[in-house]
């Protein structure tokens, strides 16, 4: 009988820790599967890989234990639920702004009775097992970004949607929706103070709720006002920051006076 | 001119053999391609291609005489069209629930004024010549999926759709819909009665139907009481059966002890 | 500040010449960026190329000054999103039928508040700067496809979206629209007069105009009479006709008694 | 401290069973992975994988316990080492026809001061640890293939090579060489009695001898008069006869009157 | 009993057309084999086809008539015999220098007792039959490229060669060898006398011969002197100068002033 | 006349930064073209590229000023003529052990009459443009690795080849070769002094030199006493150690107590 580990993990009150993998390669997707990341998402939505690439990532991160996710490029019952029989344990959808979106979502991400997921887990029966049908209405997470300001206004019928998992706060298209630049650790009240009622509002409705950062504090102070999961920068971001500090260091400028993470202006 | 070789098997009363491609796979498509079945789906559903694979898997199949079909992953004008451009004679949609859906699907795969099909047959010209646009609408077949208690409901009003060419019956589908398990080869009465009752409806409108099958005995019984094509297993499945039998045949379990094709926990 | 040189190029009263690219590859489009095109459309629909192979070509494309755009499959917010934020400076949409399939692009291509694209210019960034989204909505073109007769109709309140950049002519889709063969260089007067209509309607309205064309003498009529930017032939089309005529010239068919550029035959 | 499964059986005095991947594909290697084979081979040689594919093949079989070997196209250091580094816990070289050869296979197998491999066992290390390479020169495999005049002639001074591992016996072209049809579970004397005698002759130099077969009866009777390990059939072969069986059962020939594996003719 | 048709050709008197392959893909190689080319060559060499990618541009010439050749890196028995398995029905090798070189190719082409060549045809075999291995020898081309001085002075030696099938002049090459410069529809005398020589040496001794152009006016030259099979440019050049006269006529440079096809500087 | 950027700064007595490709990856490719290194290597040895995505790298390179070189698999004129072809500015070559390994490096990267490289530089003069091959000896680098003991007692007779550009130090391989670990930025005394031997004795036969090394800090040492060209990390490396870190961050050890740069262990 296969689990969600991530689901033990907050049951237990344990926040878990994401890498995010932007970069469409079966081989970047081994390596971070290799770095401590208790779940990895690909996403399909700003980073560049397609399906096709998806699977291979997927088969990269199945060689360790780490817990596959996707991201999709938008709501989408073809792309939802591919991902799923390829064998992510959970799927985020951007742009998620109402009731009926949501239970689109929700009801795509399970099997009848509950929802209308075709049958037919062509990776995921192979990953979980025989009977991965039987318990996949209660592992797999359906989870919704709120993003925008319709988001926002429909959160509380969004988290009707019984089906549905939970949500992800994308703090860049949320900032730019209030007015803000579009980072990700975001300092502006107005964003921050929605954060804080996204989290809170619906951990208090009994559903999950994830955070995409940049920095690994700026994560630990969403975990800490509790955030189930949390997302810190990407492949793609790490690499190219070490990259840029290695550069710096060998014509002089050590570490210590190497920049701090670029923001606003990192698109990956 | 050219013909679609199923819609002449099938006038003469013929019923068709299909293969089913589950693997991402030029040279799997190819090897199929030469095992005798009438046609072949690329499954772009539950199985792993995406189009670009699919594109070389068409490529594969048009070394020989087999017709290509593909089964999409949703219904989608996008991914209908390219699939009958790259020349596939036939779209297999899942998940088709009502009369507005299936026209969607039906004319999606017809040129106006039959239809809303765009113009640019890039493959399909190449492989069936250039007056291909004067016959696709003929020859193109255009097939819902019946697969939910919505479409056994809607199912009269569907097959009212003049330009939908017929339906294909998903048992496993079918099965957790009908609060069964979802195999293909399903001996519930409830399944086989609906299957039955889908095959004879069909027929009666006079539109094409097929069914999806596990073993060549039961495709043979879904062929006997009136489905004009048939698929069994999938390359995927006919593969890893053939590997599991070598490997228990070694280990000294000859192939008269070999267990029944695995229903239940397939996924492919 | 990064600028749309097509833009530059349109405000000055200059045409543009755009190339476009059917086969899947990005050696092709490296060579095609090599041959004075102003800008190259990928072409989705009914070219051959999925999203990670355009990404692909997109990256041959950047090692010159060329535009890139891109013609989608069909509307859909994932796909439109993902080709901008892989550095497209527009996409053409096919079979825009109405002012709400029109609003429904424009606004896919709008950062908040003039529109709804996510945030996330993954290649876009990497290749305009840091600022990109700054100024993005000002040279990012939508545009759509007007190549049916509820698209003629519609033209006017189409023109209306004020975020939509400007139309795209298709003349295969019109002239199978309007009862004739769907060729590109059309002479039928009900496909000349839809044409010139649509580029005089378009222009008056303050919006931009492109055509696909099949040759460039034909291509240049457009341009006299109003067109922005106009396409010719294709990346495959051009390859096939130049196979043919050296063959051709091998057999002793010099280039004088060539065949003229195969129209309705073409699908690529 | 990693250990190659392979050894542990062998010097158990078990013989092992190793599947064949002709198949250029992800998909099934990672189908064939879960089917019961001790080993998989992937055929870079007369299959129809390059490096880049197969990297992607090592990654789906490293999602089980499967210890993966590859067939390098022909000796050469680059292909050895690359395969070795990316994970394969042995090589099959083809066409070892001199000790000298013999040599050059087994040094590139092996660090100094054993041999003269590159350092950088890239994949290597992430499966098995960072210390894979002080254990390398002992648990990797160099398996030299013994199939022409030349390399029976030379057995003796080919077993004489410290460093090889041991050898493998390609009975179709062992066929071809004595004079007999190139088939694999070859019948004729001349060409048993030289399988024979490579057995004996390895096993008694203390060394490990694989053979290719095309049943598990012929592989299991290799595998009775000494074979550490013997290959059965391949992924393509074998949904090849699954599928033609499938068909034939069908239309009306049962299983029991399908023909028998076809050897001649059979080319993966 | 499969035939090489372009061996039917020659031997009725009949000069060959060949198309050249530079560009890494299947859709290109598709368009090509159906412009009307005798054979096609996949230039493995100066074009950007990989093995992997080969085979698929081999499966797409496979859905025509066209015979497929390969002109492999360099002289290499991995790539020589897996280009035969993959079912080219013919390897031209660059710079062959002398007997030695131009046996050792010759030998790879042909299965015992006339040569080394390894059992496997994978792909040839499912082409061409099962009794693929029974004929290849006879219909299978080995081509050694004659374009340096060693391998003009060497010529008499490697004709010696029985079981070679022929050579195949490249004149940039050739050129700069002979202190020209490196083009292919060269002039200067020397060349034309080398190129001359080797055509009619070669013919003298009962093999065939080959020459690498870049107009049919030129290859047609070739083919009245004896050439039994003539390259003309190839599909990257064709694309690319029929897409600058595309935009040269544009711009109103009509084609009447377009320039001849650019030589010295073409590289593809 | 085109440039190779990293012989200007040589020449004018500054060393220049490499980065390091291991992941066979596009974008990653370009993401680390956006670093800030002087030139990016592509390692097709250890690193996991072939051909065909090398040449998706290098045009991902080709998007910047970076200078791209490859590390090829082994001396072979295959790969080494069509790494220069794709664009590269120079190769490195593994394990050149003696003169001849070295001369045949050497005369590979020259055309005639400085050596027997094969023309067609496909992709190199749609870069540099059409006079490339006139300048290509004198601006690309064929760079021999030393890294063994035969390569260590050969240095001066491999020096003495004329035509050869410089030389790598492979630390880990040199390390293992002399008895030590195989480390990169390695401590003990005799790879120490080997390193300063190699680094003076071709300084002072007016060659180039290059260092491959781990950290930055070490590359400056290394610089500092005249090499021409350092290595640092890899993108793997450095997305890997990232990660990590971000990882240990996050869970309550900050930076200040990441551990240094794992040495022994890594292999990418």
């Amino acid at each position: 009988m296969f689990k969600n580990p991530l689901l033990e993990e907050w049951s237990a009150g344990r926040a878990t820790l994401n890498g995010w993998l932007a970069s469409p390669c079966m081989s970047t997707a081994e390596v971070m599967a290799h770095a401590g990341w208790d779940s990895l998402t690909i996403d399909m939505q700003h980073g560049l890989a397609d399906y096709q690439t998806a699977v291979a990532m997927l088969t990269a991160i199945a060689t360790t234990d780490v817990v596959p996710l996707a991201r999709v490029p938008w709501m989408d019952e073809g792309i939802v639920m591919r991902m799923l029989d390829a064998g992510c344990l959970g799927v985020i959808c951007p742009m998620v702004n109402s009731q009926d979106e949501a239970a689109r979502l929700a009801t795509a991400c399970r099997y009848p009775p509950n929802g209308r997921r075709s049958y037919g887990p062509i990776r995921a029966a192979l990953l979980s097992g025989s009977d991965y049908w039987r318990h996949a209405n209660r592992e797999v997470l359906s989870i919704a970004m709120i993003e925008t300001r319709e988001a926002l206004d429909a959160l509380d019928s969004i988290l009707d949607v019984e089906e549905l998992s939970g949500v992800y706060i994308g703090p860049a298209d949320l900032s730019l929706a209030l007015g803000c630049e579009p980072t990700f650790d975001q300092e502006a009240p107005i964003v921050e103070d929605a954060i804080e009622h996204i989290i809170t509002t619906t951990k208090a409705r009994g559903k999950y709720v994830g955070v995409h950062n940049l920095t690994p504090a700026y994560a630990r102070r969403r975990a800490e006002i509790g955030a189930d999961f949390v997302s810190v920068s990407s492949d793609l971001r790490l690499m190219s920051a070490a990259a840029k500090a290695a550069v710096a260091e060998f014509h002089g400028h050590g570490p210590k006076h190497s920049p701090p993470p670029d923001d606003s202006a990192a698109s990956y």
